[in-house]
């Protein structure tokens, strides 16, 4: 019975920086080399990062990543790794173009590959058949559908190689494969994290294995790209439904595992459009290797890991090495500082309490507490000589001095970030996010929006859940209990409280989960068994704000339905339901 | 040889406005029975408006638009208007959900389709085959493609009705139901204008009619809807190549026409999935019909009318009276005021001149010329007591007091919206908003961009042409001489000029056409023979500006490559060619 050692690297490319990302597997394979492994297999597109969105409409940089995989072919077998087989995710092209309608109209070039490499070489090519093109995803756009499948032969058994959607079809390329009665699956990913995704995926793995008592390797990238976060937890699974590996999610690993497989059937017919490449790797007597199966966190610090990984790797990957937010003292700034003190580190984040004539006392010292707690820079700025002469000079009143207060301390974060290079932190929640209770190039200000997709009432369980978490480890929970408890406030006039003008948060965001995040029309929601007048209200608000939303800041998605490109809809809608 | 009378509405539905746009429909057709025409055909979605985008996934949205259609048919009824027969386009569904992968992932649930009314009743349907993915379009994701083919028989003759796209497709459904031999094609649109597109579409429409010697009825909505704007140009071209009549580009229009139609050829069999449906109208000796062909206005004159069509929708459908810009006494802002007027009247344009130190004297009295030229609101906001306790309580200098100014200037337009519920115009051009040659939260303050797509050399083009367009009707040009010859400025620091920090802008704007229109990757644009030095650093601007323009406002799409849903590309992206 043959045997395999498996490694499964786990990596964190950056989009189009080619050289880096296959640094980033040449270190994996000299590990996995290290550790005696006969083959190695990326994340989908580890070369090129993921999603590459139109860049796969260039012709040098499909060329350029062409390029990038045969020079890691080359390197591999330079630094002595030749005999490892690597099976790496790239884009390639530019192919023949898939006219898409008019002459003028963009055309597909591109395909979403594996290559397989071995002693210098591409030995063999793949191309994903099944191009999601639903909620973030839009490959059916930019890529052209692969038609053939692959077999690897090695060593006498029969290896299975396809990516990410292609496993989730019934009746597409991995019935087909396994026909061709492959002994092993290897999935190539580049699946982003949602809560309680690995309630869906584990089980698909599971039960694409027990089907076909065929072992399946999923492999997936880590880490923040844009408002995507992919988690990683590569698995591998037995016929028996076993899982014999798993990677830690939201860190770059390398995941190696022994593998006794079933010889391959010598004289099996292949199905049409099935090639079969024969490889062999050098027969090696390996030490056992330890088990590897990381226990996957519960639901919470998933999320709040979920936020740090998004977080951290957008200031990394776009070159800034702090961050300034306003701290007002509620809890939003407050879940938004202690995600950035998590991510990147006390000492790289600057807050700013910026009180005005309305701000209540514990505004200031609630955010002075917090800075305590964590150790960030705070600073004190007082807007109230900034906002008198735009009162005085345009004669401002009501909604327009609510909201000049909000818009200085916008100008505030972003002379901080001229003068210091800081990326300002805008610490908006999905709730106000989705009803528009925010000031436009006020509070909205920033590049990043830490917990876009966190509605109100989990801001506040993720706060207490990490107050509890530092309390069992014995360290100082990060966020004041009164930032927690206390009624939460705009503070833009005297006593103004946020549930004067909404409905109570708990029944506003169950509202917004039925028409956001499950997609249902006015009436549908109402049917659920909400009051009509409640319902008309809060769609009334998140329809008006859609302009608001599409000049909001990015934000790590970590549900089913994130504002931005998961949930595209006009801004011009005058709604007849 | 049977006659139809044959009527074409170029009608301006608003997204979501079910009733407003069937009352449309509705107007057209008593207009049309007026006329004595025999049949009527909307654009796509005239039902619905267009594009509907994720509206499409809502179950409700569909039903309600189900019943607008059916709704319109007893309504005709009603009005005496039975025997019309009625060609209308409309979201359908909820149909069974098309599975996209993982249980978690929205489904498409609806089709794109045209129903046939007449007496009251839905007669037929049809559903568009073809889901363009490309460009602005993202129908494959929302819409489940039909595969069924229609012809009506109609007092003895074939009449075939397809859906945009599928009219594109070499070998699609026209081909089919032109094999099933009708004599005509109606062909139901939503086809956005972009810069000579009618140099593709037109020839488009004359080669299907005489490859198949087939009459070919083209209906296309006008308007603008958020990004796109819909330029009609509904035409009906004959077997010879002869247009039988054209409507006018982006105006309401009912567009009547007699047709002369070969008999259906009784024993012709029906390819396969081909149902055809009979159906009459009443014989009529109508008095002959003024032909009405309009004549295409020139290249600027069609860009100009494409920008005033965006800008008066935004301001109309989004319930607007009013608009405010910063007026600068530069070139962009007075194009800007120029459209503005045009759009919806001087008498509900307002403009602010926003001097700083730094401002010129030129700077005001050209704004002051343009104000009085057109008649526009126009005050004065000088910005230096706001900006001076910005920058002595923050000790700005550099870059972030430069900055300040634009986003103070931008806190007063925002404030006077707040203040008389203006819409605030955000006055960038397209050569500025790709290389970020802007204030973010500054200059790029507002909920719509009428410039966003129009380089800096065409602005000025358009300039110079709106200008002559006035003098040749003897009315007073628009546009100060001086604000197109003198060199463009930001004035944020003395003396600047743009030409100081970036290329010539003819430079610029070519090596921005390779880059950006054609979509070609950085390596692609040196080959094309541009410096290589100028290349890096104008590729790099772009690139590093992508997060400003995610946070941009919208503007009317008249390029084959508009920056928003034409052009999707990371924000975080680390080139590596």
């Amino acid at each position: 019975m043959p045997r395999l050692r498996l490694a499964l690297a786990q990596t964190n490319p950056v989009v189009g920086d080619l050289a880096g990302n296959a640094d980033q597997i040449m270190e994996a394979a000299e590990k996995a080399a290290a550790a005696g492994a006969d083959l190695l297999a990326t994340g989908e597109m580890a070369i090129s990062g993921y999603p590459i969105e139109d860049l796969a409409s260039r012709p040098s940089f499909l060329k350029s990543a062409s390029n990038a995989v045969r020079d890691l072919a080359k390197r591999l077998q330079d630094a002595g790794l030749g005999d490892l087989i690597v099976i790496v995710g790239h884009p390639d092209g530019p192919f023949e173009p898939r006219l898409l309608g008019t002459t003028n109209a963009p055309t597909a070039i591109a395909q979403n590959c594996v290559s397989v490499l071995q002693h210098g070489h591409v030995k063999a090519r793949y191309a994903k058949h099944h191009l999601p093109n639903y909620s973030v995803f839009d490959e059916y756009r930019i890529f052209v559908p692969g038609d053939e499948l692959l077999v690897l032969r090695i060593n006498g058994t029969d290896v299975a190689v396809i990516v990410c959607e292609d496993l989730w079809r019934d009746g597409g390329p991995v019935g087909r494969v396994l026909e061709a009665d492959a002994g092993l699956l290897v999935v190539v990913n580049a699946s982003p994290f949602e809560r309680d995704k690995d309630e869906v995926r584990l089980p698909l793995v599971t039960r694409r294995a027990t089907e076909s008592a065929t072992i399946v390797a999923y492999v997936n990238i880590v880490g923040g790209q844009d408002d995507l976060v992919f988690d990683g937890d590569s698995v591998v699974v037995d016929g028996s439904g076993t899982i014999l590996a798993r990677a830690p999610q939201f860190e770059e690993h390398l995941l190696v595992v022994d593998l006794e497989l079933p010889d391959a059937i010598e004289d099996v017919a292949l199905p049409d459009r099935v090639s079969r490449v024969t490889l062999s790797v050098p027969d090696r007597r390996n030490d056992p290797l330890p088990i590897d199966v990381a226990i996957l966190p519960d639901d919470r610090e998933q999320l709040w890991n979920a936020l740090v990984s998004g977080l951290r790797d957008y200031v990394r990957k776009n070159g800034f090495r702090s961050v300034v937010l306003g701290l007002s003292g509620g809890i939003d700034s407050a879940v938004c500082a202690a995600l950035a003190v998590d991510a990147i580190g006390a000492e790289n984040v600057h807050a700013v309490s910026m009180p005005s004539r309305h701000s209540s006392g514990h505004s200031r010292s609630d955010a002075e507490a917090l800075a305590e707690r964590v150790g960030l820079h705070f600073s004190i700025e007082p807007i109230a000589d900034l906002v008198l002469p735009f009162e005085d000079q345009l004669s401002l009143d009501g909604v327009a001095a609510e909201n000049v207060q909000a818009r200085v301390r916008g100008v505030i974060l972003m002379s901080l970030s001229n003068l210091h290079g800081h990326l300002v932190l805008t610490t908006g929640n999905k709730t106000e996010i989705a009803i528009g209770y925010s000031t436009i190039y006020g509070d909205s200000v920033g590049g990043f929006a830490p917990i876009k997709d966190v509605p109100k009432t989990l801001v506040w369980e993720l706060a207490r859940w990490r107050n509890v978490f530092a309390a069992a480890r014995g360290e100082t929970p990060p966020i004041p209990e009164n930032s927690i408890s206390k009624p939460p406030s705009a503070e833009l006039r005297p006593g103004q409280q946020d549930q004067d003008s909404l409905p109570p948060y708990e029944l506003l965001d169950a509202i917004l989960d039925a028409y956001i995040t499950r997609a249902l029309g006015h009436d549908d929601v109402i049917a659920l068994g909400f009051d009509r007048g409640t319902v008309d209200e809060v769609t009334r608000l998140v329809d008006r704000a859609e302009w608001k939303r599409r000049q909001g800041a990015i934000g790590p998605k970590i549900s089913g339905m994130a504002f931005g490109r998961d949930r595209r809809l006009p801004i011009t809608y005058r709604p007849s339901e």
